[in-house]
């Protein structure tokens, strides 16, 4: 299929003259998500991993991707006739040199301008400046005979009353921090800055509740650019009050190339695409990158307000009542002989349990329920058509979130279903230890992620163990469960924790094969305390959901960190049971007992 | 008297017409400790800390300095008619920007280029564009009427019982770093550099035992440039015999600018000064940087091998030894009622004890003594004018080390006299947790130091404190003992720590009026396990000095870090005792007993 696929592409490429071709993989907006649409990777070559691209010459192809999805793409691959091209590992070629080393000088690469973010095309710029750039954004329109098209759903206001911050005034704070004495227009792509500016939530990407939309801002003006039947009486009343000028989403292009070109464009590099860059600078203004790494929106919107966090905290109650039917649901169903739990099952059921709530507005991400050696896959996702059931003497994985109208959900929990062995026993308490490490944390404002990440990767590397995977992503506001710009993982990232920022605390262990653990919370950055010797951060752990201590070697643990666990059970007993009846009531005073 | 001299050299700026003169510091070899010939700052200012740089205009002067010398600076600039910038506290003027502000564009700067790096140029050049820069290396020598000359001694050979390593060999490992095809000349400025490369160490340079000398490599050559009168019978015979042709060291610059101009000028941006480079490049030769931080030869020089990691050990015994008899002799002096201990005293005891060895060399850095509050700097320095004595109910910090032709050592150990608080003890307990941490870690090749940092500062941070400098610096084989290019500091540095690296643990806590607590002890990162997730290392603890123990908080040290003290103690007496009599062997003995 792929190879016949490949081959209505390059008749398609000839046709144009064009030798190489860089397969759009992401939407003009540069979410984690996209529409079928979008999919032009996964229709091309089977590949259906979040993150991939192809080079197509006349002979050759090839998929770039990144560690998590190695064992994924070499599968969906086999027989494709597109090779795998594993990035990060040393001798790996960049796209643009491997073009390169198969074209002759002048001959023409196609790209897909709009879906190139200006930040790549920088770094693809050196070694492809021999060949002609053409655009080739309908040159799939052409091959793929049955692509979806892009569709749009209503868009709704969230009130002051969840968001805490009126769209003036978060204009006036990125107004500030633009810091541009002149005239200026800044340009967002990025569709959950533009949801959190304007205080409004979408459902045009699946998990991320963002529109499909752009803006722009001056001084004194803000434009918000969405498609056309999306603007309800409601919205039109909000934005009107908040002196948003609604146009369409296609009048971007005309609006940011004819608005006076003596108005520096601004945008963050990583969310413009080379097409917009281009079409704002054609009357000849002049451009100044945002260079605040994820830009100026993402930086302010990751730090949350104290009325953002109390949404977090409720919905962490919210969350915590369906895990804990969830978890007794799992433990009474498997005792039933002959009714076998089907990991997707599992999974549909606690998105069931969390829709009790009127505030639960969908799942956060695509829910990861893994038994035994599934666990070992990080980013093993069970589908109504290829799952496994929940055995016997290993560990069930469970990693879901929820998106409530007040925040959202990242939980990871791993339970030991029947006998474990003590490796087992001991690798479940080193990546428990690990996450109370960094939930423990404290430190002086100005700590970067990658400073913290030790504590909780330290006691798996003592058992000569890793993860490959960060331990910590930003956490939006009802709005993308990963959302940068802070991070905890161990490549460098400038970003500071600051107070307010909500970041997740994952350590792992998987033994390919055999069996994969990981504990996730998410965690509050919080000033602590202020002295002379500088004003000192610690984190307020958010998630409410008991761990199964079952596993866990008391010595191996430690006082300190039991102390902790214990504290913390007692928490999550505390602000849950008021919301339990009986026999769940019953099953959490047990499951959040002391350990000693 | 500085007012005066500030006068003096206005006079010479404007007789040649400059507007404002960058005050040279540091020496042509940009090592840590310069002659007496280059203390220019310390000359017109009397600021004597080991970095500072000085820019003054005919109206304004102003010395540049870290927050490490800002106490210092303060006093000794008080009157002096130079402000202090304080380095990297927001909102600090860069030099370059500060001379922008005062001078009209045309008008002319006075530097050294001799004494400038070439990143640092790379650095100014932006503000300054719109001026001049002239030469003003001989200003100095008119104004400062009773400068020493620059002084040379004698060059020694170290012999490949010590290196480990022929000069032959670390040319070859060299040029396969540099991966340069065609025909190269690599200029090495540093001295420590050039000592490591042809197996040789000098005395030119106060603790570093290092000669001034250039050097000149190409893919076959190695021409070493040295004061005339330090070529021994036995250096001659050495460097014929590696094949490395000898030049006088004022013959450099014909040297690298009459080489022919197609090969192709490398070295370390850091480590080449401005003139060097200009000189170099005179008759149209090409430049390359070497790229990689701290140069080639710092990296390659940074991971010790079997031979000096021998070395290392043996001169741990001989230091260990040392300061058994040293803390022995402080405890008993300080029973006599009426025989008061200086602190310059005791710093002058230390370095005696180590002289009874016949590899001691010398001291490998101005020796810190400091009783209570004087260990709150952490940079004092006891003279012989100026000191204090050792008191009572207080702390006593000594950080000294010494260089053996073995070895290079560096300790702080900090002991209680007489009756201490509860803080004291607590602070004392976490900074000692924190240097165990650190010492006990396990991590995957390709970790870097600051991702470390934690483990040194955690205990300090959770108590509230924190101390400003880094936790770690390498430390050279019979060299510098700060040494690069690794680190282990809060600031990212993208050197990672390799099997073969020495650097120090020293976290600290310094409480300004009251008390100062340092431990540190010497670590060497070794290989520990490989398996399929990766390769890990470990840290050997080099040094072997007993820890004040009576001040320990059992429970705030916990388990794991009581075993490792335990465990420490018992090797710190069996490796030391053989060496030790009677009174000193008991002593240890008592000192090294297990606390539980």
């Amino acid at each position: 299929m792929a190879v016949y696929k490949l081959e209505l592409l390059r008749k398609a490429m000839i046709e144009r003259g064009i030798s190489a071709l860089v397969v759009p993989s992401g939407d003009p907006h540069f979410g984690e998500y996209i529409q079928a649409h979008y999919k032009c990777v996964e229709w091309l070559s089977g590949f259906n991993g979040s993150a991939g691209t192809i080079a197509v010459t006349l002979k050759d192809a090839a998929l770039w991707t990144d560690s998590r999805f190695f064992v994924q793409a070499e599968a969906q691959l086999a027989g494709s006739g597109i090779g795998l091209m594993k990035m990060k590992i040393p001798g790996t070629e960049g796209i643009d040199t491997w073009i390169k080393k198969r074209l002759k000088d002048g001959e023409r690469v196609g790209v897909v301008k709009e879906l190139l973010p200006l930040s790549d095309f920088n770094m693809l710029q050196q070694d492809l400046l021999p060949f002609e750039l053409v655009e080739t954004d309908d040159l799939f329109q052409t091959v793929w005979k049955s692509r979806p098209v892009v569709e749009s759903y209503r868009i709704n206001v969230l009130d002051d009353v969840y968001t805490g911050e009126s769209v003036s005034s978060k204009h006036a704070r990125i107004v500030a921090e633009i810091g541009e004495e002149g005239d200026f227009l800044y340009l967002i792509s990025s569709c959950d800055d533009i949801a959190w500016l304007f205080n409004i939530r979408g459902a045009d990407i699946e998990y991320n509740p963002v529109p499909l939309a752009y803006a722009a801002l001056t001084k004194n003006s803000m434009t918000l650019f969405i498609k056309t039947g999306t603007l309800t009486e409601e919205l039109n009343l909000h934005l009107s009050k908040e002196n948003v000028r609604v146009m369409g989403y296609d009048e971007f292009d005309t609006f940011i190339s004819s608005y006076p070109t003596y108005a520096i464009r601004i945008a963050s590099k990583e969310k413009i695409s080379l097409s917009k860059y281009e079409i704002s600078l054609s009357g000849g203004a002049l451009f100044k990158p945002d260079t605040r790494r994820g830009g100026i929106i993402a930086n302010l919107k990751a730090v949350k307000n104290e009325t953002e966090i109390s949404g977090f905290r409720k919905a962490m109650i919210l969350d915590g009542v369906a895990w804990v039917k969830y978890l007794r649901f799992v433990e009474e169903r498997l005792k039933e002989k002959n009714n076998p739990l089907g990991e997707w099952e599992a999974a549909a059921k606690i998105a069931l349990l969390r829709a009790e709530s009127d505030l639960y507005m969908g799942e956060s991400f695509a829910p990861i329920v893994a038994f035994g050696p599934n666990a070992a896959l990080p980013h093993y996702e069970p589908s109504e058509a290829v799952h496994s059931f929940v055995g016997n003497d290993n560990f069930l994985l469970t990693d879901t979130g929820g998106q409530y109208i007040c925040g959202t959900t990242d939980t990871t929990r791993t339970i030991a279903i029947g006998d474990i062995t003590e490796e087992q026993k001991r690798d479940y308490t080193l990546v428990l230890s690990g996450m109370i490490n960094l939930a423990m944390a404290r430190f002086p404002s100005g700590t970067r992620g990658a400073q913290l990440d030790i504590l909780a990767r330290g006691p798996v590397f003592s058992a000569g163990k890793m993860y490959m995977h960060g331990t910590g992503h930003g956490v939006g506001h009802y709005l993308c469960v990963h959302e940068g710009p802070q991070s905890i993982r161990m490549e460098e990232n400038p970003v500071v924790l600051k107070p307010g920022m909500i970041t997740s605390d994952e350590p792992a262990i998987y033994e390919e094969g055999r069996y994969g653990i990981r504990c996730e919370n998410l965690i509050l950055c919080k000033e602590w305390c202020k002295n002379k010797f500088a004003t000192f951060c610690e984190f307020e752990t958010l998630t409410l959901v008991p761990f199964d201590t079952r596993p866990v070697i008391r010595e191996l643990l430690g006082k300190e960190k039991i102390d902790w666990l214990n504290e913390y059970h007692k928490r999550v007993f505390r602000e849950l049971s008021p919301y339990l009846k009986n026999d769940d009531r019953e099953w959490l005073k047990i499951r959040t007992a002391d350990i000693d």
